[in-house]
């Protein structure tokens, strides 16, 4: 996999800035320094105190300040050509900021800032430094930036979509009475990797008592007859996520497991089949709800699926609170979940909103009806 | 490796939130959650805006909120009774938090909070729900709780250090000629997940251009006669992190790079040989710095190593501005870096700090000289 990433358009950041009277952008997680620079710095994760930030004011070229530890991989990976080096605990990465602002924007200047990611401890001292300068909330203005896809990512997250479908897939169908959840999740990580990806971001695999939880850590507990396993999995590619959840059972599935998979699996292709450009998110995520009551499961989900990309969980999420409309080139993960009492049922695929509709991206094989592991 | 933590020590709490005038005190970063609550909610890395906090009024007992996708696990996991669900977008945590302390403290209370954790935004909604409070910065204060280890967690983080330079000295051992960065990291995850690891946090395995980079992706490159191999990699075992950085060159090595190698142990060992309770953190760095010095390699280092525990950089971060003194109890690593032109040379042990000096916890093999990996 690539690790060059769309350089952003810088049309569209600029048509930005200028809808929203911003004389400048500072970006400043991990999700939108990416997008903005084409570096991934790791420990922007790992180490949140160590801030790289990436400053664009309008019509002006980017520049990005990183730590000097991380400055080599940053000169290596971006497309940037400013980039800036702070040196940790002697320099603050909020006074490097507060300087290059006094320089490129006006000392009455309009700047936005990602008041979801920034700490309340660096914002107050961007304030303190900048008094003249006024701040304002960027963040959906960058996951509007985000929340429509080039061709060129939705095929970047389509391949690894599929990618790791197949690699959920292997893994379930090679598993075995006695297999443990660790096996099945070691097997996944080493299967992703060979695939490409850089990291697994997330990988948990569940049976027994596990399956009634929504993110275990994979332990040893062994599959068993009759028992449900679920995974919810996703890796990093060159800075792009997947994000893949299936449930089986260990052979054999009981009818009301059948039952209960099939109605989950109804419920979602129905959701699927009823996205298109202009439909409310609201409206979609009431379309899932109904849909539950409709099949006879108990619906309990705080929100229905999300925009999936450089971010795990990005614009839109269906959520019943989000009145804007779908439109083409969105990418979501749809994800109905059921409780039931013998663990969470969970079916989660990758879409792309077309101007024809839905189109799946993440089936590599038919899971329609319950997938039973084991021997025959 | 057991997911119960120590449960947090309710007299240190308790005389913490007094010598400091709290009325209460919230942590909202996953490694105050998982101290004070023993859940480790992987969810909270990676959807930040998804907050759990563990609210603690002095003499009262400890609150969990949790948003009700991860409360079955909080509640299978953690050793707190009080737990609250919220319903994520349509409740705000904050709301929850700020109803909970109208409750739990008096409605002039001073309440800490973790500024360099809780973002802008969500900093700002409470201060907006709760005006007649005053919330103090607490991250030190909870850093401080976690910064000597007690003896139950000193075994836990030298078994993990341990496993860890195990898997790494196993995966140069049986690298060749040819073998890829990619391989070698796809051997040390299945090792470090079978030794037990939850997750494996990093994993930088780096060769040719990318031995230059501090925490690159590992890639398709091969190793080759002659170059730098570096990793540095950890996992989580049960809340708990590993951290080792080792450095090798593909046979053979060359007089100048044994050299390097051996003076940059020298430096290190000189540097954990030098620590004692008494000894302040500033004078280590500068122990450390004097002796890049005199066997004459470039220093370059914002800091030369940090405590470890739940948290990747906990304190006491080695650098140059903490005054503070060294501690018996204390866990850190030590890890001097020299950038050379052929990569970067890189050696990361863990240290406990006792009353008769330090205490190597991580060394499974002798590390004294330059490992070559291949053939003979």
């Amino acid at each position: 996999m690539s690790r060059v990433i769309d350089p952003p358009l810088t049309a569209r950041v600029n048509r930005g800035l200028e809808e929203h009277g911003l004389d400048a952008i500072v970006a400043s997680s991990f999700e939108n320094v990416i997008y903005f620079t084409g570096t991934v710095i790791r420990t922007q994760q790992l180490i949140p105190d160590r801030l790289a930030l990436a400053v664009w004011p309008v019509e002006q070229p980017l520049t990005l300040i990183v730590c000097t530890i991380e400055e080599a991989q940053a000169r290596a990976e971006s497309w940037v050509d400013q980039i800036v080096g702070y040196t940790e605990f002697a320099d603050s990465p909020v006074k490097v900021l507060a300087h290059l602002l006094s320089r490129v924007v006006s000392s009455r200047a309009r700047v936005g800032v990602e008041m979801r990611h920034l700490t309340a401890s660096y914002y107050t001292e961007l304030l303190s430094l900048c008094p003249n300068l006024t701040f304002v909330p960027a963040d959906d203005i960058l996951a509007r930036f985000r929340m429509v896809k080039t061709p060129r990512e939705v095929g970047i997250l389509r391949d690894i979509a599929l990618l790791t479908d197949q690699v959920v897939r292997k893994a379930f169908e090679g598993a075995r009475i006695g297999t443990t959840e660790r096996d099945v999740a070691i097997q996944m990580d080493v299967e992703l990797k060979r695939s490409g990806a850089d990291v697994v971001e997330f990988n948990h695999v569940a049976t027994g008592q596990n399956a009634k939880l929504a993110h275990p850590a994979p332990g040893d507990t062994p599959f068993r007859a009759g028992q449900v396993v679920r995974t919810d999995f996703g890796g990093r590619f060159g800075g792009y996520l997947s994000d893949i959840a299936r449930t089986a059972v260990v052979r054999s599935a009981s009818p009301r497991q059948r039952s209960v998979y099939e109605k989950l699996f109804e419920v979602q292709t129905h959701v699927i089949e009823s996205a298109r450009p202009g439909l409310r998110v609201s409206d979609l995520f009431e379309t899932c709800k109904t849909a539950f009551g409709r099949v006879g499961l108990d619906f309990a989900m705080p929100h229905i699926g999300h925009g999936l990309g450089l971010g795990l969980h990005e614009h839109p999420i269906i959520h019943p609170f989000v009145k804007e409309a779908l439109a083409s080139g969105m990418v979501i993960a749809i994800e109905p979940v059921f409780r039931g009492e013998d663990g969470i049922y969970h079916v989660e695929d990758l879409i792309e909103i077309t101007d024809d509709g839905a189109r799946i991206l993440s089936r590599s094989a038919d899971w329609s009806t319950l997938l039973e592991i084991g021997d025959r």
